[in-house]
C-alpha cells in the first residue's frame, strides 16, 4: 500500500526493515511518529543518532560502553580473575540480573557458525586471548548459548585456553527452574540427568 | 533491566512508548539501531524528522499531504460531487486499494466518543460542513468504522446534512461489524461500496 507521500513511505520502510516488524506494525509506528509533538519527534530522532554515536564497545571486554571502559571493567569491586564469556551484550544484562556473579565479562558479539560464514576471526576471540597474558585470570566461564553454534564456540575457546593452565567451565545444563518437567525436551532432560547432583 | 547506558536506555524508552511495543521488542529495536552503519542511523533519524515536518493535513479534506492539497484533492480526474467521510488517513488508503471509488474524501481524524471526551468539535466536522456551501457536493458517503463510535458519528453527521438536501449514504454491512475498516479486505470493501444504503 502506498500513501503517495514519500516521507511517510520512507519512514514506514525504515521501521519495516527491523527484524520482527511487519508492514502493519511499521505503519502503526509511522503514524505514531506523525502524532508526536515537534519536540517529541526531535527527541526520538536524536535518541537514535545519540545511541548510535555515543555507544561504543568497551576496549577490554567488548561490552557496550559510553566511555573507553564499560561500567563493569571500570569497577574496582569486580573480581578480575574470572571472565564470563557471552555471545551478546544482552546476555551480560541477563546474568547481571541474577546478582550472583561478581567477575568480569567478555562479549564475543556472535558465535562461530560456518553456515553463516562466521569463523573465529569474525568474533572477539583475539580480544579475549589478549586479556589472558598477564596471569590475573584464573577461570573462564563459557556462557555462550546452549545451541549448536554456542557449543562449538565454547569448545573452540576451551581448547585454546587449556594449554594456558586456565580453568575453563561451562554453565550447567538442566531443567529450567519453575518450568514443567513434562514440557522439557529430551536433550535437556538427558543433560539434567547426566549432571544430577547429590542432595 | 538497565544497561547503565543512558543513550541506550533512552532509545529503548522511546521505542517502548509506542502502542503495542513491549520491553523486549523495544530492546531488540534499539539493538537493531546500534547495529546500523552511521549513514543508515542518520537516515533513520532523518526519516523521523522528515515525516514529522513535511507531512501536513490537506487544507480541504484533512487527509495527509505533503503540500497544501493532498494528491486526491489536486486530481482533476476525481468526482468532486461525492465525498467519502472516513475516520483516519489509513481508511483512505484502504478504500483507494479497492480502485472502485472515484470521489473525494474527508478525514475526520477520529469519531465522536463521549467516553474519551471526543465531541463533534474535536473532529473535523466543521471542515466538512465548510465544503458543502457551494452546491457542488451531491452525495456524502459515511465510511466511518462499523463500531459504536463510528455509527454515532455517521448518525450525527447525517442529521446535519439532511436539511441541506444532500444525499447521505452509509457503507453497506459487507464490512464485518466490530472490526476496523483498515483491516477489511478489498473484496469486502468493494461490496460495501456497491451496496451502500440511504440513511
Amino acid at each position: 500500500m502506498s500513501y503517495n507521500l514519500a516521507p511517510l513511505q520512507n519512514l514506514i520502510d525504515q521501521f519495516e526493515r527491523m527484524q520482527g516488524i511487519g508492514h502493519k506494525t511499521a505503519q502503526r509506528m509511522a503514524f505514531y511518529v506523525l502524532g508526536l509533538s515537534d519536540e517529541e519527534a526531535n527527541n526520538f530522532a536524536k535518541a537514535i543518532t545519540d545511541a548510535h554515536t555515543k555507544i561504543k564497545q568497551c576496549s577490554v571486554c567488548c561490552n557496550l560502553a559510553d566511555s573507553e571502559l564499560c561500567h563493569i571493567c571500570q569497577s574496582t569491586a569486580r573480581d578480575k580473575s574470572v571472565i564470563c564469556v557471552v555471545e551478546d551484550p544482552r546476555d551480560v544484562a541477563a546474568i547481571e540480573r541474577t546478582h550472583e556473579y561478581n567477575g568480569t565479562y567478555h562479549v564475543l558479539h556472535g558465535a562461530i557458525s560456518p553456515m553463516d560464514n562466521i569463523g573465529p576471526d569474525q568474533i572477539k576471540i583475539k580480544e579475549l586471548m589478549a586479556r589472558l597474558n598477564d596471569d590475573t585470570v584464573e577461570e573462564v566461564i563459557m556462557a555462550t548459548n546452549p545451541t549448536v553454534e554456542g557449543e562449538a564456540t565454547a569448545m573452540y575457546i576451551s581448547r585454546l585456553l587449556k594449554p594456558l593452565g586456565i580453568t575453563v567451565s561451562r554453565l550447567a545444563y538442566g531443567v529450567p527452574v519453575g518450568a514443567d518437567l513434562e514440557y522439557a525436551d529430551e536433550v535437556t532432560l538427558s543433560r539434567a540427568l547426566e549432571g544430577r547432583s547429590l542432595i
